[in-house]
């Protein structure tokens, strides 16, 4: 089978061999995977990660034919950890330090035309959710995560930093839960498609208001000392993008100003896939390109474009 | 009378006008001043502070006769509002855009044989607490901040990293709280005043466990950075110390931990004079050193020293 290699300095679309499930887990025919900044970082060797790439995708469980799973759509959580021992039970899948995550860590990722999974892991997709809404279960259940984190009922307005394939996401799950959400880019043109999505936006030098809640999305260290400089006294701020290398930022008003900075990964997937079957969100509204398999590097040159939200592979 | 003045560039002892207090303010003797990191800083010209500098003090209330305050030995809170708008009522004395703070912002602070200061900011010493401790107060409610911020009860094992001035009162709070604390340092030196007050010590190259809580109160990048290291996933990291330049620090394990990293300031004085008051901590042994008043560019370079704690500055 076909598969997304990164070999510690190269991309390359390479033959593998199709991989048989252990006790446990399930073969999952792939429909698709999409790519996402972490993806994009790695390529960069920053996470030094060798192996096949993606932990977002869906598609459909292949084999064993015994398996209660089989033949149904499926989405993965993406952190797996094997003994269920005192530190699963303390910090979970998401923080076990024996866990491997899906194409991040120690395991082979989904950008491929199969890829094995523990069934434990697995989410099946409501039949009303096409194949291209799924495939944005993981990054949304991400956006989600900061509801598992904040009390989003005492909050009534928030700003998000970076209206990329994440902080769209971010802000629309905020807006979704009755708090007036504004969206702050560089550029004009990042914010047609917040606009269009009822949020109110802003560009970053346009805004003089501080939040009592602010969420980095950018991914640089320009844009969190600017998520910083708009998160008001006592105030919190979500940092959810992991950043390539060492930051040169002034963390002095986060002390003046007794900020809470929080930090936010994976989320629930569950929660996910019922905002995807509420359609209330058109997530895909920020596809920007689809690719086959075979233009795997093709496609990543893309998505490493500025401005450019959520690119798909199209795994069959 | 004489104070301790910094004009941008320069530290000098110079003589002031006697200050006459405007309504609502009282005039206090003051007796001792202690020197901590942001005079510090402030004399390296981080805070664009200029003016009489001062924020930790032990005095009486020298005039009007006619206050309810006179001949009363009092500390003060250092952040001042007037205007008790609405941004009072939301961000109050610590968090108002428009305060002033005691020798740091806007406002001369209390290294001077007199300061003038709002009665409403003032605390009375208990009379069993004696100058020498009261001038800790402040600190000691910088510390005892961390209690306002982070639920202590849910907390059994906190780790605080750097034994200086503050951290050394921060590590015996926490303890008071009855967490098992761990005071961190790079010299073995450092830790013989944390370990005779009954802490537990390491050297920061000998940890290898990791905290849910974790004080980070070096006032230093690399400080910092082993932090963030030593706090567990999902874990509360307490920056406590201001830093003076922008900090080259890996911001990472804080998103892919999702650690909560709380900036923490000011704190509730009236809790730290009961601690005062409870004699549990023998404060006096922070002072590394005493100068009179005419003596304080000796005393700041003697505070400005690695490894020094407390330098008090007697004013009469």
């Amino acid at each position: 089978m076909l598969a997304v290699r990164f070999d510690g300095s190269r991309l390359q679309v390479a033959d593998q061999p199709l991989p048989e499930p252990p006790p446990g887990e399930v073969r999952i025919r792939v429909h698709w995977a999409g790519i996402c900044s972490t993806d994009l970082e790695i390529t960069k060797g920053y996470f030094g990660f060798e192996g096949t790439l993606g932990h977002e995708f869906v598609g459909t469980v292949d084999a064993p034919a015994t398996s209660s799973w089989h033949d149904k759509r499926v989405v993965s959580s993406i952190n797996f950890v094997d003994s269920k021992d005192q530190l699963f039970h303390r910090f979970g899948f998401e923080h076990h330090p024996g866990r491997s995550v899906l194409g991040i860590l120690n395991r082979d990722g989904a950008m491929a035309e199969y890829v094995n999974l523990p069934e434990e892991n697995l989410f099946k997709v409501p039949e009303d959710v096409s194949d291209r809404q799924a495939v944005f279960t993981e990054p949304l259940a991400a956006a989600l995560q900061i509801g598992q984190q904040v009390d989003l009922d005492r909050i009534d307005q928030a700003c998000v930093v970076g209206p990329g394939r994440l902080g769209i996401l971010i802000a629309a799950c905020l807006q979704r839960s009755n708090i007036a959400t504004t969206v702050v880019g560089r550029s004009e043109r990042s914010l047609h498609l917040p606009r269009k999505w009822g949020l109110a936006t802003r560009q970053i030098d346009a805004v003089s208001q501080k939040f009592p809640l602010v969420v980095d999305a950018t991914g640089s260290p320009a844009g969190l000392q600017s998520a910083i400089s708009l998160t008001e006294p006592r105030g919190t701020l979500v940092l959810k993008s992991t950043f390539a290398a060492q930051n040169q930022v002034d963390l002095t008003p986060i002390v003046v100003d007794e900020i809470r900075l929080l930090g936010s990964r994976c989320g629930p997937f569950d929660k996910a896939l019922k905002v995807l079957d509420s359609r209330d969100l058109t997530v895909e509204d920020l596809i920007d390109g689809e690719y086959k398999l075979a233009e795997a590097v093709e496609a990543f040159q893309h998505a490493s474009q500025s401005g450019v939200r959520k690119i798909l592979l199209r795994m069959q």
